[in-house]
C-alpha cells in the first residue's frame, strides 16, 4: 500500500482510539515501509476529544481559568486546531465527573466555565466550536454556559441568578444573550453519540441523572426542573428543544446549546470526518482502516465504523474493519461500504481475560492483515 | 485468484477437514466465482482418514469380511484410490474402539483383521498401502496383523498361536512371513501423528492404555509384555524397534508395522502432501489456505499447518493460515512460509461457548478474508 488512512473509534474498555491508531500504523509500517499513514483517533465528544483531534490534525492547547463545577475557579484546557480557525472543548474538563470526586453533587453543578471557554475561543477568533458532552457531572440544561455567554436569567421577583440543576424550576423570564456577530457567524457544534430527549424515562435526568449521583426523588425534581426551562424557551422564544434527538445529552446541556448559542448537535464521526476534510484526504489512497470494540446489528447505525465506510463508499476507495466483538447478521455492513471486517480475538476466552491482552491482539491482527494484503497487493 | 488449494486438518472438537474444506471452498467462490479450488481435506490416520483421502483424489471403497477386535468375523471398508495403485486402512475398521463399545478388553483384542485387509489390497495389486493408526482398542504389539499375513508366533512348547496383548510374553521364536514379492515390493505406510516410543512411561501401555479400559497393573502387564515381544524381534532378526518414535502408537502396532511388514512410520500431513503429489498441484496456485483447530509454539513442529507451509514455501506460493486459537510466540511460523494467520473467533467467549459457532465463524472468517483478497488482487 502506498497510503492509507486510520479512522478508529476507541475500543471501549480497552484502547483508546490513538492508541489503537499507533499499534495499527506501527504494523502497516512493518509491511509496506513507505506507505504514508494518516492517523485520525475519532473522539466522541468525551474524555480525550481535544487529544484526539490534536492528533489527527495537529495544533495547540490553551490552558486558562475558568468556573468549576461548583462555581471554584479551577485551571482547564482547550485545543485550538486548523490555523486557529477551530476550536475543541471538552465540557468534561470544567463540568465533569472527575473533577466532582466523591461529592457528586448533580444538583448545584454548573456549565459555567463551558461557557467560559467558548467565549474565550470565539474572542480568539476561532469561527467552529467544537464543544464535546461526555463525562459531565451537571444537569443545569446548559443554563450555566449561557450564562457565562451573556444570557440573563431571572425569578419571579426579577432578581437575576445562575440556575443550576435544582433552580431552573425558579426560571421566569430568559433574557436571551446580546448575539454578537462573532457568536452568529461561528459555527457551533455540539459533539455527542447519544439521541436521547431532553425529558422524561429516556431524558437527561433519568438515564444519566444516576451516575451522576442522582436518587429517584433527585429525578424527579430535576426532569420537573428541565421541563419548565423548556416551557419557557417556547414560550419565550417558540423555539421547542425538548424532543431534539441528544438534547438529553450532558445533563440537558444538548438542548442548551441548541436554544442559547443556536449550535448544531452532530455525532463524533460525522464532525471528524468534516473537520479532518475525510474526502480530501481519500485522494490516493489504497484503504481505510476502521474499528472499534464491538459491532453489531443495533450498533450499526450511526457509529464510527458505518460512518466511515459510507463516505468512502462514495469515492469507491474499500474501507477494512478490525474490531472486537463481532455480532451475528451484520451483513449489511457490506453494502454500507465496509469491504471486509476482522476481529481481533485470537483466543476462545472471556472478555474479562481477553481484554487484558487486547493491544496484543490487535498487533498481532493487524500485522496478519498486512501480511495478507502485501501478498496480494 | 485462479487457482487455490485447501489443505485444512480438522478442527478438533469441533470440524472435520472435510467440514472445514468445503466451508472454505464456498466461500473462496462467492468473492472468486472461477477459481479452480482443490480441496485436500488432512487426515491424521484416525476415523475419517479413508473419507479424506476418497474426497481429496476420489477413489472407490472395498468392503470385505475380516477379523474384528474379538476374533469375531466383521464386515470391515477400506479405500482404493490413485486409478487402484494405492490402498488407505484405518486400523479403526477393524481393531477401534467404537467397536468394542462399553466392553473394552484391550488385553484380549487383535488386529489381525488388520493384516487380512493389507493382505487383501495387496491382492487386487495396490502397491502402496496406507495403513491408518488412529483409534484402536489393541494392545498386541501388530502380532495379529502380522499373524493374518503369514507370520507364525510359537511358545515354549513350540505350540503356535496368535498372540493378544496379554500373551505376547509367551513368544518363543517368531517365523517370519515368507516375504512374498508383493510385500517386498509393496510401499507400506503406518500414519501416526505420536512420537511415542514402544515402551515405559510414554510407551504405548502407559499413554494410550487407560483409554483402551487398562489399569495400572493391566499397564504393567502389557509394557512388559511387548518389551518381550521387541526382545525376540531383537535376538532373532537384529531389529531393534522399541525405541523408534512413533513404535508405541495403537497399541505397539507402529512397532508391528516396522518389524514385520518393513513398513515407515510417517506423520498424517506427509503421507497427504506425498500422495496427492503436492507439489504437482502447486502450478499456477495463487494460494494455500491451511488450517487446524489451535496453533501454538509447542505445536508448531510437526503440524499440518507447518507440513503444508515448509512445501509451499520451497515453491514461493503463498500460505495463509485459518485457526481456531491462536497461542502467543508463534512467530517463527512466518520463517516456516505461512504469509498470515487469521483466528476464525469472533466473539470473546469461551470454547465452551466458541465451539458450538465453529462453522459459522469458520464461513464468516473465510468471507471476510477472500472480501479482502478481493480488493487488493
Amino acid at each position: 500500500m502506498r497510503k492509507c488512512i486510520l479512522m478508529p473509534d476507541s475500543f471501549k474498555g480497552t484502547m483508546s482510539s490513538i492508541e489503537v491508531c499507533e499499534i495499527m500504523r506501527e504494523k502497516i509500517i512493518v509491511s509496506f515501509p513507505n506507505c504514508e499513514v494518516i492517523g485520525i483517533p475519532v473522539a466522541d465528544g468525551g474524555e480525550g476529544t481535544v487529544d484526539c483531534f490534536l492528533t489527527a490534525l495537529g495544533g495547540k492547547k490553551v490552558e486558562l481559568e475558568v468556573c468549576g463545577p461548583l462555581f471554584e475557579r479551577i485551571r482547564a484546557q482547550y485545543g485550538i486546531i486548523d490555523h486557529g480557525s477551530t476550536a475543541v472543548i471538552e465540557m468534561a474538563a470544567c463540568a465533569g465527573l472527575p473533577l466532582m470526586a466523591n461529592r457528586l453533587d448533580v444538583a448545584n453543578t454548573t456549565t459555567y466555565g463551558v461557557g467560559e471557554m467558548i467565549a474565550d475561543a470565539l474572542a480568539k477568533g476561532c469561527e467552529n466550536i467544537i464543544v464535546g458532552l461526555g463525562g459531565s457531572c451537571t444537569n443545569d440544561g446548559g443554563a450555566g454556559m449561557a450564562a457565562a455567554m451573556g444570557t440573563r436569567f431571572f425569578n419571579e421577583a426579577g432578581e437575576e441568578f445562575v440556575p443550576v440543576g435544582c433552580t431552573l424550576g425558579k426560571i421566569a423570564h430568559i433574557e436571551y444573550l446580546p448575539q454578537s456577530a462573532r457568536v452568529r457567524r461561528a459555527n457551533i457544534m455540539g459533539m455527542c453519540d447519544v439521541d436521547n430527549p431532553l425529558l422524561g424515562d429516556t431524558g437527561a435526568a433519568a438515564i444519566f441523572g444516576p451516575q451522576k449521583g442522582a436518587d429517584a426523588e433527585m429525578i424527579r425534581v430535576l426532569d420537573e426542573n428541565l421541563r419548565h426551562m423548556a416551557e419557557v424557551i417556547q414560550r419565550e422564544s417558540g423555539m421547542e428543544i425538548a424532543s431534539i434527538a441528544g438534547a438529553g445529552a450532558a445533563g440537558g446541556m444538548g438542548a442548551g446549546m441548541i436554544a442559547y448559542l443556536g449550535a448544531k448537535l452532530k455525532r463524533g464521526i460525522d464532525i471528524v470526518l468534516d473537520t479532518v476534510r475525510f474526502e480530501e484526504l481519500l485522494q490516493g489512497v489504497d484503504c481505510v482502516l476502521t474499528g472499534e470494540g464491538r459491532i453489531d446489528q443495533q450498533s450499526l447505525r450511526g457509529k464510527v465504523v458505518q460512518g466511515v465506510a459510507s463516505r468512502a463508499k462514495r469515492h469507491n476507495v474499500p474501507v477494512i474493519a478490525v474490531v472486537g466483538d463481532i455480532g451475528d447478521d451484520i451483513e449489511q455492513i457490506y453494502s454500507e461500504g465496509v469491504s471486509s471486517i476482522f476481529s481481533i480475538n485470537t483466543l476462545a476466552i472471556p472478555f474479562t481475560q481477553a481484554k487484558l491482552r487486547s493491544c496484543k491482539d490487535l498487533a498481532f491482527t493487524m500485522d496478519n492483515l498486512m501480511r495478507c494484503i502485501r501478498v496480494f497487493f
